[in-house]
């Protein structure tokens, strides 16, 4: 018998519950053993719940009990949900789970408290939800050097540059309607300003190179001043706009940025749409790789943290190791990086700008303004252009690489 | 120490040397011990290769080397390939292939044996070369049931129907192309016929419902009659045209085809252009999900395989589980069977044909025919119709639903 401690019983803890009675035979095969939720933490009460026996509000009760051998931390949050973890691990329960915050703080300790206490701290549904990324990097990429990710990490903004792509709305219009529908918060800026998004690239470049990146350091542009002219543009590029988590490795240091891109409609990247994630993985051997599917969503994500713990269970009394070190990884700096840019300029100023930029292409002018696409020159220089020109400039999007 | 034969020493073979000389150090930290190859066999000699004190051409030297643990089978075929690798399972030595047709013939024989040695029969590279579907089909979809299977499982057809599409060519041009580019064989009927693809839909199909579905079994048509004028009414479509593999489980049923089909441009398959492969999975918690990459090539495939003698390494003396029983699925039959079709008629056939299809899109007739979409029939009332009025259709193609 593996019994499971849930922390949590939100959207992703219920649907963790949801599932192992759902598919329990398929699991316990699977595990080589019965999978049992032994212990249901929170605060709140559940009237009615069929599993009122397993409920406990006191987190003790779980990290004290011998016989709890994994837990899921489906707590939300840092503070409490990072204490718990580590007392958990700390009590050689391995644990599960779909925070990215913690995992974006603390992962290396985690991991470190985790192997000495010979149990796993795991975490596929961080990043990407129900796809799997996490597990393929770690097991199927063995043989490989990632060289690159680039990843649409958040569905939410997804959603609302396709919406606006497609059905040319203005962002503020397509806002509302994704609070409405609840694929935004009322307070959309984790979503919007891309700092979900940050962590997930953040996470998925530590376990690729192996060292710390931390979130802090990544460049971080959201896509609240995307309007409906730069998807005008956008369309005579062929391209879609989409906010992109990206690394590159290379020659020990690792580039990454978290901005809005246009990418162009040949690029598989291009094709997802909606709600849905989507993760290119570029190996040294394997070439070209994605990974496509839901990031959100309740099932979905407790799924991947089913198959974290049926992972657990196999590997009882064990760590499943995680090549992600406590030791910092080097960044690339603003003049390591090269990017194209597609740029809106105010018309008096296009002469001028344009020549700074180098520009290769330059679009029909619309209105007051001209937009053109620059050579590709280092951020470090754009930035100083950018600066320079700050009142002629209306808008800057990256361009993804074909 | 971890020592590896490599049986073949071909394409594949010499890519998994190749990978193993330079991703040592990942490699080896990741399976926890030195992985070293110490036979290679081929009865060709190889002068000036670098490996030449490994080279045998005996297989009974690596069956009864107590020392070697893992076996590399890259000889291809199935006589041969299939009675070494046997032998080398009795011998409790774990087998790591890509080699589909043994796969897909004896798949479910050979993991038998190798439970009954502790090792372990593994065939990662086997569907989608680089492609990381099968590890993920086992350990990531753990809590899954697995709905439906959708893939473009070939590159060379796709590379040719790529073309097509998009630089108007003949069927004929566009197979001399792709046999100078070394992409499809001088006997194409493997790749153009659908049989590779047919051999990968039952491996994957096998492995999703834990039973054997023999690959004789499912209705396998290639691309050999598509021609331009298919993707002229694609296009009016908006769709393209792909060689799928295809099965849905449903009721305990597995329903399986490989055909050509028309893909909306809207579908993620659509984006899958030249020699790349696809496979979209969808499980019951967790939709749909794709993963992408390159199908073949020397050292994607060897890379997958690698990632699969890490795994024997780690798991040295015990098998890594897997599914799939020796015991037969139920296949759905042609009633079961529902697909829409695009068909082409000639002009004075169509009223009557129509008809009988329940036409339900009439596109604007090109030359001496006309083209259309039925209304979404039988596969065993389709083929009714079309045998009734062979004479008259021209050609047919099954849409996929988006």
């Amino acid at each position: 018998m593996i019994s499971v401690a849930v922390m949590g019983y939100g959207t992703v803890g219920s649907g963790v519950v949801e599932i192992i009675d759902k598919n329990k035979k398929k699991i316990n095969e699977k595990a080589g053993d019965e999978v049992s939720v032994k212990y249901i933490l929170d605060l709140r009460d559940f009237p009615g719940d069929p599993h009122q026996d397993k409920f406990i509000k006191d987190y003790k009760i779980l990290v004290d009990d011998p016989e709890v051998d994994i837990v899921v931390e489906a707590l939300g949050g840092i503070g409490t949900a990072y204490k718990f973890t580590k007392e958990a691990l700390l009590a050689g329960k391995s644990v599960c789970t779909s925070n990215k915050a913690v995992v974006a703080e603390h992962g290396p300790e985690l991991l470190k408290i985790a192997k000495e206490n010979n149990c796993t701290y795991i975490f596929e549904a961080s990043v990407g939800g129900g796809i799997p990324i996490i597990r393929p990097l770690h097991t199927s990429f063995t043989a490989e050097k990632i060289e690159s990710i680039t990843g649409i990490l958040n569905g939410t903004t997804n959603y609302m540059l396709t919406k606006m792509d497609e059905e040319n709305c203005d962002y503020d219009e397509v806002l509302k309607e994704a609070q409405a529908k609840g694929y935004a918060e009322q307070n959309p800026e984790a979503d919007v300003c891309g700092y979900d998004a940050c962590r997930k690239i953040a996470i998925l470049t530590s376990l690729s190179c192996g060292k710390t990146v931390h979130y802090q350091d990544i460049r971080t542009e959201g896509i609240t001043n995307i309007d409906k002219a730069d998807f005008e543009y956008a369309k005579k590029l062929n391209s879609s706009i989409k906010l992109l988590g990206l690394s590159r490795m290379e020659n020990g240091k690792c580039l990454c940025i978290v901005a809005p891109f246009m990418v162009n409609e040949k690029h598989p990247l291009s094709m997802v749409r909606g709600v849905f994630n989507a993760i290119m993985v570029k190996g040294n051997m394997v070439g070209d790789t994605l990974f496509y599917g839901q990031g959100a969503g309740k099932l979905a994500t407790a799924s991947a943290i089913v198959a974290d713990i049926v992972d657990c269970a196999v590997n009882k009394g064990k760590t499943i190791e995680c090549l992600w070190k406590d030791e910092d990884a080097i960044l690339a700096d603003d003049s390591e990086k090269y990017f194209s840019y597609f740029v809106r300029v105010k018309k008096n100023s296009f002469e001028e700008i344009s020549k700074s930029l180098q520009a290769e292409k330059v679009l029909d002018s619309e209105n007051d303004e001209i937009g053109f696409v620059s050579k590709k020159i280092s951020e470090e220089e754009f930035l100083k252009i950018k600066d320079n020109y700050e009142a002629a400039i209306i808008n800057y999007i990256r361009i993804l690489d074909c």
